[in-house]
């Protein structure tokens, strides 16, 4: 890249420099860093990632020195590149699901065929019948042609039941006629519909014979194979710029009157009689559902990831950036001279980051758990025992919610950690977070969510209170049942602690969440059946509750993997390092207390109202987290080493692996483009923005 | 604009609406809404609103139709465009202050000469000698120089004392020799430096005679008036991208060995005596205190008005969105037909937005308080009595903190409340988001800022329990000695609510943030005091005991306001409107009981923890919250109407006062620029994303 400005060579920035900072705060870790990324990545998985990175990196198509400074056509031809690249490589290696995982990862940037690999082909995969397979999914694996994904609306988004779009039957000529009879039936948001996709899986209201069946999804081409403009009838354009995602053409599209064959609607579960037109409905959705949980897995792992991005970049950058003297503790080099102190070293600081590597390790062994339980589930629903669905399906919802909520207020948390620097798009957050954003309201809105997840628990607590006994059987079985038991046995429950240090009991964190959403549970419940109250009055309610039941499976999740031992039945890879490893354990058990003990301080006001508090034993809770950040502080730096973010995905002059920060910063800043244009608005003497002056 | 695709143009949103939804929205209303306005704006202020918005509405140069597709460099030029008609206007309409606040705040773009209008004119005014004032400030004024505030560095930012650029006086040749020792000593992030100013205010270490001054201000001339290239030894360039702020072209720059002469020391308090070099030190830096007071006011009612223009836009838009139907009581037309209801109906949407609405008439009250409080001051500190400044200094720094942090935090759940449009551009959050950012950083950083405020109430604190009775004759002058004597007094208070209703009662709510902010300062200052706790390791409790004042402050102006009775001393004319309209007042008070319960509840821990509230209470204050939340719905578009935010500067689709939302979305898209361009990476048959597919 070009640099518009030449910068003094001989100018350094001024000691400590930032390299020996890093080394050593590495220097002062408790445990080998190897062993903690080889537990967060297992060894099969790790090889993988090396050799993708290895050919991500080193191909020039992929080159990231420029994006920061791209305007939206050309991110978009930048992203349309890559793509077209990234298609060369997935045919010439033959890459697996898990390599091109690590490919978009490594890429990270959303992009025109996101939607075709994410959502066109599993689509295809999940509700087409084998002839639509034969034809469409093996087109679209060959790129031959492109898909997008079209079910929200203009006017509709959440609510998919009342999508405007028609699909109606004609027997006459065996076709279907799709429709957009509103302004606000636009299809809109679609991802690669703006510019790029060839076809579209349209979610359209199924109508025949006169009667409404609902959205049903049907293949739709949208735009002519030779010119790539789209079909008459078919309005088709880029909805426009958006916070992030701008190298994604997410687009719009309206349908007049548009026939289909009666052949494009997916049919796997569902279909409409040649003729006759009448409608087959489908045997069970349950299928779909399993599909939805293992989405919420993989968003609950991409929080773990993002965190660790977010968070890498803010430990490093405040490792070596100094602020002020501290007068209590003044740091001294080895001459003796007094410097500023490390902003890492402020306890504000270690309150606003610590926490965040805890959640990043918290997710992770979440969305294990999530992993394992849902591959339990498809054994047993192949043998039609659907039992674990519902929890699954309730606690999915909820753990999406809660953790992408998570993931964006620490990602801003952390990028505000970095002052004024956080704010330059060269600390690596700007585009990072938002990108990121858009998991707030996508698969889900992270307010409508909750209501899944605590409809079920409330409908479970009524059962309990119905039939303890009965349930009683399914105790450590199903952690929902397991938690309405305790409190049904005992609800007047108190926390037991009389020193800071007893918070870090696991058995008082469990009993401590356990009590508070069951607690919730029972209030809402009570309002609900015995005072009578609405359900949309209760929504707030609502939402605590499916928050508090989530931050109980973490936390859970969490000691669980703790107190994993090698005589458990599941031979898990990562678990088994965590068991063999003392140095290991101790210090992912301090990272475990403080993500408990964080996380009931956030809300502390939940655990005094379910009266499991007192005031004297928050003030010990206090005391006991603030010691936990003292803990951490030596295993800062290599907590995130750990995590093995590539400074190529960081893209970040803060977070950089080797601490030259502030060289980067200027380099980059030469490039700014603005350096290099000829200001005709300053110079050209009619039109200078100033009289020039007479000194 | 030119649009890139034709809509269908029988095509309207289906029913209901916008335009008839939030007609019926205003006819509920229960006061008059001009009223309100009047409240806000005041009647001089009103019409000056008027007359600059039609001047800067109806000026082309002006016009936003194409913002939100500009790249960084037409930004950039756009924004030198306006700047320099709008310093046409500034001459032909000899604009006030005031006049220019408001043009200012309708072309919404911070801009090359901000830091010039800023900065550099008001530190010229504050700091120059008249000397100084009449070469200078004379030439700023008439534009013939644009001035810059070069004090952050790229590796200091927070601690100003720790800057490295040095100014060195040389006796030989009576000069100051300005130097960048280090890299990290260039000058960063400097308004209007990269390509627009000729001078700059250069913050710079004083050295004289082998000793340090610390920092001084020194005007430096950065660029040749002729061909506006930089001066030899200053190198310049700017930063590069941003969050946000991206029309404004902040710089880095480096000196080598600049001299300049002694005069150009900004020298109103402190000044180096011609050849001697001997350092004349200021008076007292009390008044430079007075004008970080003023600056800040001026944040917080900037908070009001960011806060308001951020819940316009998700009221308008949740009032004319319907999603779902609400089983328990659907919503029918005039026909009877069911449909959807309005998601401002959901009681979740009415928690996240309405507090929005209080929290910004609360921010209108404590900032007009704050500037009443100032003039009080000023006018006694002409007498030379300095009394109010440590209050005022330290809560105006809380205050900044606490309101900007909470102005960021509700602009995003106002975006996300809006669902996937409010990611959209032209929901008119994101640019306004990203520029709005800073201030949680600048000014102060929000969480350094507190240590300020803290550290003033603990010395109190201390003052007062060693001499209580000597303080007891301030009680009621001061906020803060009178809260810290009635906690000395009764530490024991407890909230006296047996009804939800009770939590309406003001001398309750009163004491309630009284009593917990006296709380967490007799805690603090007993953990430091006794237990010997330093300073660092209580930063966080300190954070809260900014937060809990800043609150209390926040409250207790809201209900002073309501509690304004016109035979009190001081005229105000917003009071007495409030005064003397009954329908006015019941609607802000149930406005302030929400802010002030919803703010309760927020953090709610702390009233446990100061053992004020008891659970059963808790419960009973989330009734009342919510039933407030019932009593605001009929007003609430008419309360973000009162705030009159013109659409011009709400640029928003979402938000438009007519409530014609979808074809405004719609209508915007088709302008996107990426409609218009022609893809030959998917054209070029040599090179085209996909293999042509053969069907």
């Amino acid at each position: 890249m070009t640099s518009y400005i030449k910068i003094p060579s001989h100018l350094k920035p001024s000691d400590p420099q930032g390299p020996d900072l890093l080394t050593q705060e590495r220097k002062s870790a408790t445990f080998d860093v190897k062993e903690l990324t080889l537990l967060l990545y297992g060894i099969k998985s790790l090889e993988r990632y090396h050799r993708i990175l290895n050919i991500i990196e080193n191909d020039p198509v992929f080159d990231k020195s420029n994006i920061y400074f791209m305007g939206r056509n050309e991110l978009f031809e930048y992203a349309i590149k890559k793509e077209k690249r990234l298609i060369q490589l997935i045919k010439e290696n033959k890459w697996t699901v898990e390599e091109l995982q690590f490919a978009e990862w490594f890429l990270d940037m959303p992009g025109p065929l996101g939607s075709h690999r994410g959502m066109f082909i599993p689509t295809l995969i999940g509700q087409g019948t084998e002839e639509q397979k034969k034809i469409f999914l093996t087109l679209a694996k060959n790129y031959q042609i492109i898909g997008c994904y079209a079910q929200t609306e203009l006017g509709h988004g959440s609510n998919v039941q009342g999508l405007e779009t028609t699909a109606t039957y004609i027997p006459e000529t065996d076709e279907f006629e799709i429709h957009s009879p509103y302004l606000t039936s636009s299809k809109w948001w679609i991802g690669g519909l703006g510019r790029t996709a060839t076809h579209a899986i349209v979610m359209a209201q199924l109508k025949s014979n006169g009667k409404d069946h609902g959205p049903h999804p049907f293949i739709v081409q949208i735009r002519d194979l030779e010119t790539h403009l789209p079909l008459p009838g078919i309005t088709i354009g880029d909805i426009g710029p958006k916070f992030g995602f701008n190298a994604t053409d997410n687009g719009f599209m309206l349908f007049e009157h548009i026939r289909i064959p009666r052949f494009n609607m997916l049919s796997k579960y569902s279909q409409v009689e040649k003729t006759t037109g009448k409608y087959i409905s489908p045997p069970n959705n349950k299928l779909n559902y399993g599909i939805m949980v293992l989405i919420r897995s993989v968003i609950v792992s991409g929080v773990r990831v993002a965190l660790a991005r977010a968070v890498t970049i803010s430990i490093r950058y405040s490792a070596v950036r100094r602020q002020f003297i501290d007068k209590d503790e003044p740091k001294k080099l080895e001459d003796g001279r007094i410097i500023e102190t490390s902003v890492l070293d402020y306890t504000t600081q270690q309150y606003r980051l610590f926490p965040v590597i805890a959640q990043s390790y918290a997710c992770f062994f979440t969305s294990k758990a999530m992993v394992n339980l849902y591959t339990e589930y498809t054994k047993q629903s192949s043998d039609g025992n659907y039992s674990l669905l519902a929890d699954l399906h309730a606690s999915s919802s909820g753990l999406k919610s809660l953790t992408t909520t998570m993931a964006v207020e620490s990602i801003e948390d952390c990028r505000r950690a970095c002052g004024g620097h956080g704010y330059s798009s060269f600390s690596g957050f700007v585009k990072f977070y938002q990108d990121y954003l858009p998991n707030t309201t996508w698969e889900g809105d992270n307010y409508v969510l909750t209501q899944q997840t605590a409809r079920y628990l409330m409908k479970t607590f009524r059962q309990v209170m119905k039939n303890p006994e009965k349930h009683a059987l399914k105790i450590n079985k199903n952690p929902t049942i397991t938690y309405i038991l305790q409190y049904l046995n005992e609800p007047n429950q108190k926390c037991t602690a009389t020193t800071p240090l007893d918070f870090n009991n696991q058995e008082l964190q469990l009993k401590a969440f356990r009590h508070r959403v069951a607690y919730l549970i029972a209030n809402a419940v009570n309002q609900i059946d015995n005072q009578k109250k609405s359900w949309n009055s209760m929504l707030v309610e609502i939402n605590r509750i499916s928050r508090a039941h989530c931050q109980y499976l973490l936390v859970q999740n969490f000691i669980t993997a703790l107190q994993y031992n090698s005589h458990q039945s599941i031979e898990d890879e990562s678990l088994n390092i965590l068991y063999n490893s003392k140095s290991l354990k101790k210090v992912m058990t301090t990272v475990c207390n403080l993500f408990v003990l964080h996380t009931m301080e956030k809300d502390i006001g939940d655990f005094f109202e379910s009266d499991y508090l007192t005031s004297s034993q928050a003030r010990l809770l206090r005391i006991q987290l603030y010691s936990l950040l003292k803990e951490i502080r030596p295993n800062a730096v290599s907590l995130v080493d750990a995590f093995l973010i590539p400074d190529s995905l960081l893209s970040s002059a803060l977070g950089r692996y080797d601490g030259k920060i502030y060289e980067t910063m200027i380099d980059w800043a030469t490039k700014e483009p603005l350096n290099g244009i000829t200001l005709n608005v300053n110079l050209d003497s009619n039109d200078k923005i100033f009289e020039r002056a007479k000194l």
